[in-house]
C-alpha cells in the first residue's frame, strides 16, 4: 500500500502512559497520520485530554465514526504481548473495512486463523511489527569506527527510552549533525519506518540482530540506539544485555521516571539508586568495548516543573552529568553531551 | 515410541572436544543406549579411540554398517545451529529405515519439507530438541524458598558447564541428597529427558523459561541448573543473564577451560581473568537474589594431571575457594561445597 497511512489508534480504556505508550509515542511523533482514537469509553474527547498528546485528534466509540481511515493500530504494550479479548471484534470490524491492522504484540494477527480469513476475504493486510526472522549471531565484522554509537539504558522497562532516543537524535539532526535514531521496539518501528523487536527475537540472535541494526545504520555520523527493558528488570534483563553488547556503545543516555520505586509490573521488586544503575551498566558496556554514561534522562511526567527542575539539578550535582527531561525541557543538555562526545571520539580517531 | 533408544551417533569428521560436545556428552552419560558413532573418515576405530569417552563403542561408515538402531543423534554444536549440508543424505538414509533422528540444531529437522515427507513416507520422527512454545514471561510466583538453587556459570561457552552440573548433581544424589540436574540446553535434554533450549526461547520469554524449570523440580532438596554461554560472550550474554536471572540461583560453580585465552569462535575477543568473572557473576546475581560462587571447576582437558593439580591449587590459594577438574578427580570437593551451602541455607531458613 503507498497511499498516506491514516491511522485509528485502539487504545479502548488502556490509557495510562505506561499501558498506552505505543499509542502515545506514534500520536506524538507521527501525527500526520493519526485521524482518531479508538476508546469506547472516552468518544467524544480529544486525543490531548485522552492522552496528554494530539491535540484536537477526536477520540470515537467505534470505525463507524471516524474520519476515513486505511489503518488500525493496536495501540498498547501489556506485559507478554497477549491480544486483549474484547478487541477481537473491533480487529474483525477493521478487516472488514479492507483496513490494514498494525499490532506490536507477542501475539500474532496473522497466526490467528479467524483474523487471516477475514483478511483474506476483505484483501485486508494484517502487520505484525515484532515478525522477525533473525537467525544469525552476532559476527563483530563490518563495524565501521568513524560511526558513533549512543545508546538509552534505564533501571526499568517503560522509562522513556525510545523517546529519549527519538528527541535526541531529532535535537542532533537540528544541529546540524547526520543523525539516525536506529529503532529496537514495536514502537520505535512505527515512528521510524524500519527496525527490529529484539525482544521476538530467538535469544541465541538478539545480539546478531542488534550487530545488524547498527551495520545497517552506521553510514550515519551518529546512530542513537533505542534501548529495552532494564538489566535490573527480571523479565528482559537478558534482552537488555544482548541489545547492548550487540549495540556495542561508545554512549550511554541513564533514563529514569521520577517516583518509580518498584519494577513495572513486579510490585516486589525494588528498584535500585541511580547510582548503582549508572555504575552497573558502565562496568556491563565495557566489558564488550569502551563506554560511558554521557547524561541523564528525566521522565517527570508525574510531576511539576518545579519538582522535575529540582530532580535535574539534584542529578546533575550527584553525578556531575548534564540532567534534562526531554519532553519538558527539550534534548538539548543531551545533544550537547553527544557532541562533546562526538568531539572527543573524533580526536582520538584523527588526532 | 517407548522402545528402549538405541541410538547411532553423527559426528563425521567433528570430533574434537568442543564441536563434539554433544556427542561426548551423550556418551558419557547415555553409554548404554549408544550403538555406534558414525564418522566416515574414522570407520574401524572405536568411540574411545575417536573421542575419548565410550571405550569399545564401534565408529561405523554408514548405517548399513551399524548394530540394530532406532536412532539417529546429529552430534555436533555448531556456532549458529545449521545443518551441515553433507549430513542430508545420512539423515534421509535414516528416515528411509524408520529411524527417529533426533537433533539439537538450530535448524529444525520439521521444518524441512524433504525430511518431514520422508518421515511421513517411512513412519519415522522427527525430534528438534531446541523447539519449545515458550510464550510467558517471568512471574516470581510459587518460587519454594527450601529448595537450593545452584547454578553453573562459565568466562565462555563451551566450557563444561552441563558436565560439571551433572557430575555434581550425581555426586549430591551418591551422598545422599535429593538433588536433581536441570538441563538447559539440548544435550542436557538428552541426558536428562527433560529440560528447555533456552538459547532457541524468544528473548522475552527467557527469564519466564528458566523460572518454568525451577518450578518444575523445585520439589527437590536442590537443584543445579545447567548454565549456557558466557556474560562475557559477545553473541551469547543475553542468554546467559535471561537464565541466571530467571534461575535466581542461591550459589554458582565458576566453570572455565584451562588454556582457553580469547571467546569460543571468536578469536579478536580476549577472555577476563577469572577474579573478574567471579566479581561480575556475582554482582549480577545479586541484583535479584542474594548469592555467592562457591566452587571452582576446572576444565583441563588439555592439559596433564600434574598442570591441572598445579592449576586448582593457584585457584584454591587466590580466590579461598574448593577448585577441581571433576571429570579428572570427580565432583566431591564441588559436592562439599554444595553441602556446605545447604548447611548455611537451612540454618537461615530453620534458625
Amino acid at each position: 500500500m503507498n497511499a498516506p497511512r491514516r491511522m485509528v489508534i485502539l487504545v479502548d480504556g488502556h490509557t495510562d502512559t505506561l499501558t498506552a505508550k505505543t499509542a502515545i509515542c506514534v500520536i506524538r511523533y507521527r501525527p500526520e497520520e493519526v485521524v482518531a482514537v479508538l476508546d469506547r469509553g472516552a468518544a467524544g474527547k480529544t486525543s490531548g485530554e485522552l492522552l496528554g498528546v494530539g491535540g484536537a485528534i477526536p477520540v470515537v466509540a467505534s470505525l463507524a465514526d471516524t474520519p476515513p481511515a486505511n489503518t488500525l493500530l493496536l495501540g498498547i504494550a501489556p506485559p507478554g504481548g497477549k491480544i486483549p479479548v474484547p478487541w477481537r471484534q473491533i480487529v474483525l470490524e477493521a478487516l472488514g473495512r479492507g483496513m490494514t491492522v498494525v499490532s506490536g504484540l507477542h501475539d500474532f494477527l496473522a497466526d490467528d486463523r479467524e483474523f487471516t480469513q477475514a483478511a483474506a476475504r476483505h484483501g485486508a493486510v494484517l502487520v505484525d511489527l515484532r515478525r522477525n526472522d533473525e537467525c544469525e549471531v552476532a559476527q563483530r565484522r563490518g563495524i565501521r569506527a568513524e560511526c558513533l554509537r549512543i545508546h538509552t539504558v534505564a533501571n526499568d522497562c517503560s522509562s522513556g527510552k525510545m523517546v529519549v532516543s527519538v528527541e535526541v537524535a531529532q535535537g542532533l539532526q537540528k544541529s546540524g549533525v547526520d543523525a539516525a535514531f536506529v529503532a529496537t521496539g514495536q514502537t520505535g518501528i512505527i515512528v521510524a519506518g524500519s527496525g527490529c523487536a529484539v525482544d521476538r527475537v530467538i535469544s541465541d540472535f538478539v545480539a546478531g540482530a542488534a550487530e545488524r541494526l547498527v551495520l545497517a545504520n552506521q553510514h550515519h555520523e551518529v546512530i542513537v540506539v533505542e534501548g529495552q527493558g532494564s538489566l535490573f528488570h527480571p523479565r528482559y534483563s537478558g534482552v537488555t544485555l544482548s541489545l547492548l553488547h550487540g549495540t556495542m556503545p561508545h554512549g550511554l543516555i541513564a533514563c529514569y521516571e521520577m517516583g518509580r520505586r518498584v519494577v513495572f509490573g513486579m510490585p516486589d521488586v525494588p528498584l535500585p539508586a541511580l547510582g548503582k544503575v549508572i555504575e552497573y551498566y558502565e562496568t556491563t558496556a565495557n566489558i564488550m568495548h569502551p563506554c560511558r554514561v554521557i547524561g541523564i534522562a528525566v521522565n517527570g511526567v508525574k510531576f511539576s516543573d518545579a519538582e522535575v527542575a529540582a530532580e535535574c539539578a539534584r542529578m546533575e550535582d550527584e553525578f556531575k552529568l548534564p540532567a534534562c527531561d526531554v519532553i519538558r525541557h527539550g534534548p538539548q543538555k543531551l545533544v550537547e553531551a553527544v557532541r562533546k562526545l562526538m568531539k572527543d571520539f573524533r580526536q582520538k580517531n584523527c588526532p
